[in-house]
């Protein structure tokens, strides 16, 4: 058994950009030479998030607008105040969804569905660089 | 410390099936002889989900009505034009949600409530065979 | 490798109560002597729910108002029925943010952004003593 600390940098546009990161995740996997055990991807900030989804862009617009239903990016929130960055609606996106996600591997595989992929999800009202850490526990 | 990988399989009837798995983690857990560690429970598909839950019959039926508010079965979404299947809500429902859980257990008990049980949730809009990983780390 | 499990005890007000726990979490991984791995914080009960934010007053009313919007605590659940306890909103609120979070550490720091805090969040509608296990895996 063993910990293994990797990372995925990344450049976005924000405003709920979607970033299908599966092959980075399983490109990661193999350099670990870890067989079998879990990943946890995780985001290092409070704007973005991570879940799985069948990536194709008709599905990547309907979650856009899901959000943009659920948490409005067009009203005011009082966070707007604090910083005055106006980006209150995309910290709550992604407190709601939640900043990490983890993945069981089983023969250096991601156990995913054929149409499941990992995404991280730029909620932010701006465009970012993120880093996204991976900690691989396995053997 | 040792890596443990078992599945559940179940037949669904679809349209947000809610099925409480806590009593088949329980004998798999019992399966890998492991005391202590965690458990990632993760759907194989981006259609499921899973959390907890106090498992019983008007609070699942709230958490169905809840889904049936937040994203409607009923009207469009770009991905039914993808494949022609007609579930956009099913996929938004399983991202929002989530398709995994992690529990932790102790002497080979889960810790969870006593009116804490752990939920599969099935939102495709049909019938199906799943497949649930159950991954353990422990000792 | 080691698992090292340990808990946080809290007096909440309920409501959407939302208690930043980072501290805690820090020292009991100091605690632990573990340098890499990852932490499952978890509470147990099911009208509790953990995630990050940044965490500052305004978003904190925020993250209760998005709430209190999306399920409302002045309606009827069918589980209100269940027990007359009425807190069928307090249920589906921790089952849709979900019960626990699974947070890397390295270098015995829990890798989180400069403002990413982790909270708990009671949502039951009266003052509550929760019991949070956390479950570190690691060496």
């Amino acid at each position: 058994m063993a910990v293994k600390t990797e990372y995925i940098e990344l450049n976005t546009k924000g405003k709920t950009d979607i970033v299908n990161i599966t092959d980075m995740v399983k490109d990661l996997l193999i350099k670990t030479k870890l067989k079998s055990g879990i990943v946890t991807v995780s985001v290092i900030g409070s704007t973005g998030g991570l879940t799985t989804i069948e990536y194709e862009p008709a599905l990547v617009d309907d979650i856009k607008n899901f959000f943009e239903k659920i948490i409005p990016s067009n009203i005011s929130y009082n966070h707007d105040e604090t910083w005055g960055d106006a980006n209150g609606h995309s910290h709550l996106r992604a407190s709601l969804l939640g900043p990490s996600i983890t993945v069981p591997f089983k023969e250096t595989n991601l156990i995913l569905g054929t149409w499941q992929q990992i995404i991280f999800l730029d909620f932010d009202n701006r465009p970012r660089s993120r880093k996204i850490v991976l900690q691989f526990i396995g053997e």
